[in-house]
């Protein structure tokens, strides 16, 4: 592999995508994308006392399932990349405790999906064999630990997001007949001072819009060399603000480029204001809606983006602004 | 390079480490090891309003310090992996917001920095020329976000651990004189059932046991190779079953071990009962004196294994138990 521009790099012998799994909850189960997921689930505790208990679950038996589809045992993973949204990244920890494989934690909030199929590819490329990258998020445990008890039954404002109930799971391996992650771009953290926790959108388009025109710029390709341009989760008001991002600089992206928050709930028929949101929102419609498009050759080059708001609570109370941050990689077939 | 054994990644052209920076707050500044520090802090505040600003403004410093040292400026370093343990990580990302620099966020509790070193090491022998790897913790942001607000003055029980305030940070370069990463040994998670938050070290022995054994066995290599076998933050208690953990599997450590935990503070001095931890203990101790200990030569060998708890205090509330992990570096001059 080899470093182009400043911020991407390009693979000499691209990893394959070998095969995803997604596992989604109930709401993302009655939405249009329903019939691309492996499961779905009845109701939001999936046989467990709590939410974090139910997340850790989803993750674990969507490994399980990838394992069984890749027909990759566990012991012939080298390594996994895993995070999530909960504190201290316990879903994925607890989720992938009896698991033996070595294992990286990682953390990008939203954008951690796609940070795992950067840092997988890298160690796809320089040693290792199969490197298993997965992702959660859960409604119900986020809303309770970034906003307010679900219990009180607070309104939500027109761009809050709905996060993703799920998981979304990806085995790369050195060999294979594609989809080929053929460059990554890697983000740096961007903030433009948005300071409201309940518009993520606008937050992280900028970040979006950063590495959007980064992997332009160094790869030299321009926007239509992509079937398809796909964020991760910055909702109808992040993608309207990423598009115009995107134009005053000179990128007209507004033919090929959806938002995986858009993709993942039905605007009309499901309550969610802005879209969908999450480290499950592009983990789950890329492992299960676009990985089928890709190995169907419904599309033959994506890029893919995944956004993600560095906050917490805690930095909310103490009036900082949200740091966002966005991470690409081109999949092509 | 190429993956030996089961966990263990070995180095065809190793990288070097080409220098170290470390800050840390005032109860460090007055334990054994306080003239190795580049900079000590005068109170927990570091001019700050909350103990969380002040550990991103010592993470931002200690960057901003080791880019002076090094004399590699912001946009020569290729891409940067950081971490620490306040929620979503946020030391981190706001700490690094302005640096401009391509980021990856990992999480691996106290394991962070050699967790960093890790994959630090695997991108600059893959694609990049210099990638710093930094953590930080804080003393009063660790207690009121894990246990109790300071202001109750609660007592702390014999097994407790003082979480160290600072930031070690780390430039790896694909060219230099050494001191050099040779081999890196990735850990998996090992959870014994070990249910008491304020015992970490006998919660996370048995993932610091499990990945020098399996450092050993991959390479070969025997406990007598190093001149030093060094743990993140086991302190008293988890230091003594580290070492009859390793005995009981065949592995006499006790000559050449010692953990930064109990290196940092001074035990009849200074009450900190087990010792250190958090994710800035191995990191202010490899950077301010173990890295300066291999430049003169005084030792030429470490393998160097920081361990991490990977619960939170929800998972606590909830009855579980606590997961640990351990990574490891061996590093060469």
């Amino acid at each position: 592999m080899k470093k182009i521009g400043k911020q991407t790099v390009s693979f000499d012998n691209p990893p394959t995508i070998l095969e995803c799994s997604s596992i989604v909850g109930p709401k993302e189960a009655q939405g249009p994308l329903a019939k691309y997921f492996d499961q779905t689930l009845e109701d939001e505790f999936y046989g467990e006392k709590t939410w974090e208990k139910a997340e850790s679950k989803i993750l674990k038996e969507n490994i399980n399932l990838l394992v069984a589809k890749s027909g990759i045992p566990f012991d012939k993973i080298d390594c996994i990349f895993a995070g999530d949204l909960l504190n201290q990244c316990i879903s994925s920890s607890f989720g992938l405790r009896d698991s033996n494989i070595p294992f990286f934690g990682i953390f990008g909030a939203c954008s951690t999906f796609v940070e795992g199929l950067c840092l997988g590819s890298i160690c796809a490329e320089s040693f290792a064999e199969n490197v298993l990258c997965a992702t959660s998020s859960h409604f119900c445990s986020a809303e309770k630990q970034f906003r307010f008890p679900l219990e009180l039954g607070n309104q939500r404002t027109p761009t809050s997001q709905w996060t993703v109930t799920g998981s979304g799971a990806a085995m790369l391996s050195r060999s294979g007949s594609g989809p080929y992650i053929t460059n990554i771009t890697i983000g740096k953290i961007v903030d433009l001072g948005i300071k409201d926790a309940n518009n993520m959108g606008a937050a992280m388009a900028p970040a979006f819009a950063d590495t959007l025109i980064s992997h332009f710029v160094d790869t030299g390709r321009s926007p239509n060399y992509y079937d398809l341009i796909i964020s991760g989760d910055l909702g109808y008001v992040g993608k309207d603000i990423a598009i115009d991002i995107a134009k005053s600089q000179g990128y007209n992206i507004k033919s090929n480029y959806n938002d995986c928050g858009v993709l993942i709930f039905d605007k009309e028929k499901q309550d969610t204001h802005s879209g969908g949101s999450g480290c499950a929102c592009i983990g789950t419609v890329f492992s299960g809606y676009l990985f089928k498009e890709l190995k169907s050759r419904k599309v033959k080059k994506i890029l893919l983006i995944a956004t993600g708001a560095l906050m917490n609570s805690t930095s909310s109370q103490q009036g900082e602004s949200i740091p966002g941050i966005a991470h690409a990689v081109s999949i092509e077939i």
